[in-house]
């Protein structure tokens, strides 16, 4: 099967014009089929508070009311996905900017009420595989803003890490998929004051023991959720690591199931 | 050929969320291959306001800094784009949002600067048929936002009217083309105080009777020479009315070369 990665950046690289160039010259650079997925960053807060409109939160997690949901709408879907694309499409990229929407790209479903209401917040159900094939066959790199839709005319604001470990499930039986979660560290630590504390693999069996020992912080934990999704769902590895992982030798952890 | 129909809606229309659900039901039914393009309307405006951004005209015409062209991005290419993919999801109508920068659909060069610089404002110069023609081929409808790219990272501003003519100029060698400029009112009028004053058709040589009798209002000026632009460069008819001229035998302006 060819190979397809599929890259997620966040908000620490967006928001730095200087390392989000570094990083899509890497991208664009990065052999064979790819998709990226990007998540939002500060902006959204920051324009909120100029707007008017109040940063809800409930046990430490934004809740997206309408307001909310037409501020991220545009700037993830809009500002930055747009950004991202034209830039890629500058160093010889061919991106394609896609919310959930798009083609129906990607479909959630309300996150149900239980004890908090986040607002319009959607969990995915569905990835567009057909589009997704469609777009790489024509050596189209997809795009990917953190917003789904429900297939009746409502948009949702969705996790990022999450859809990109949902397109990988959805891609593994057509392709051999790598998920990579870039963020600001090496990697998973195990002292996040030692950078020398690197975790080169992590397997389902280490894992258990990881956690076990206590030694994951709080903050990896939903990654670490996410990539033995990915992995139970066809993928080959998941990286979490720098941006650099995608595109030379820098050391990052790579997840396997065995 | 086969049909392809080009509807533009202008911002009366998408900032009425009334009308903007009536309009997209109609467009949802239209029948045969379809692609919409949207302006942007006062929103833009009224965020600038709020987030402190000076709104720069010279000569009555907007100029797009960058601090404009993140807003407007965010709001044309994200906001509203989106909303209107959502909602035409939410129909039965396969829609799928692009900026010029997604898939290189529509390359501008910047605005040579005369007695004006307009900042970051796009003439289209390329349009990539290619890629409209695999969209059109899969049942996808584009929905084209006005902002465009240099193909060397930067976006642009780019007036919606000129984006669909240019659109409609492109595809007219592999369709039979028509061309919808949708707006507040019923056509082209006579008299702007009399609503039954429509002219049902125009030519080019009725244009310039009506131009040489000083019978057509000055903002009207604009459309009509896209219109005669896209007819010259193959398009069958070109249409200004209402929204409600796409889909039933509601009175409209037709246009034609002869």
């Amino acid at each position: 099967m060819p190979k397809l990665s599929i890259v997620k950046i966040g908000g620490a690289v967006i928001e730095d014009p200087k390392k989000l160039a570094v990083f899509l010259a890497d991208f664009a650079a990065l052999d064979g089929h790819k998709v990226l997925v990007h998540g939002g960053g500060k902006k959204a807060s920051l324009w909120a508070e100029k707007l008017g409109i109040p940063v809800q939160m409930k046990d430490g997690r934004r809740v997206t009311d309408a307001a909310t949901l037409e501020l991220i709408t545009g700037i993830y879907g809009g500002q930055l996905n747009k950004n991202i694309v034209a830039l890629l499409q500058g160093m010889g990229c061919n991106a394609l900017g896609l919310s959930g929407a798009d083609g129906n790209a990607i479909q959630a479903i309300k996150r149900p009420v239980k004890a908090i209401d986040y607002g319009f917040v959607g969990d995915v159900s569905q990835v567009n595989t057909a589009l997704f094939n469609s777009l790489i066959e024509q050596d189209i790199s997809p795009v990917c803003c953190a917003i789904t839709h429900d297939g009746r005319g409502q948009l949702f604001n969705t996790n990022a890490d999450t859809i990109a470990a949902e397109i990988g499930k959805a891609m593994a039986a057509h392709f051999d998929t790598v998920l990579y979660y870039c963020f600001e560290l090496a990697g998973v630590m195990e002292d996040l004051n030692n950078p020398d504390s690197l975790i080169k693999h992590i397997t389902e069996a280490s894992y258990t023991d990881l956690l076990v020992n206590n030694i994951i912080s709080a903050g990896m934990l939903p990654k670490l959720h996410n990539s033995f999704d990915a992995l139970k769902g066809g993928l080959k590895e998941v990286g979490i690591g720098s941006t650099k992982m995608i595109c030379d030798n820098t050391p990052y952890t790579s997840i396997t199931l065995k």
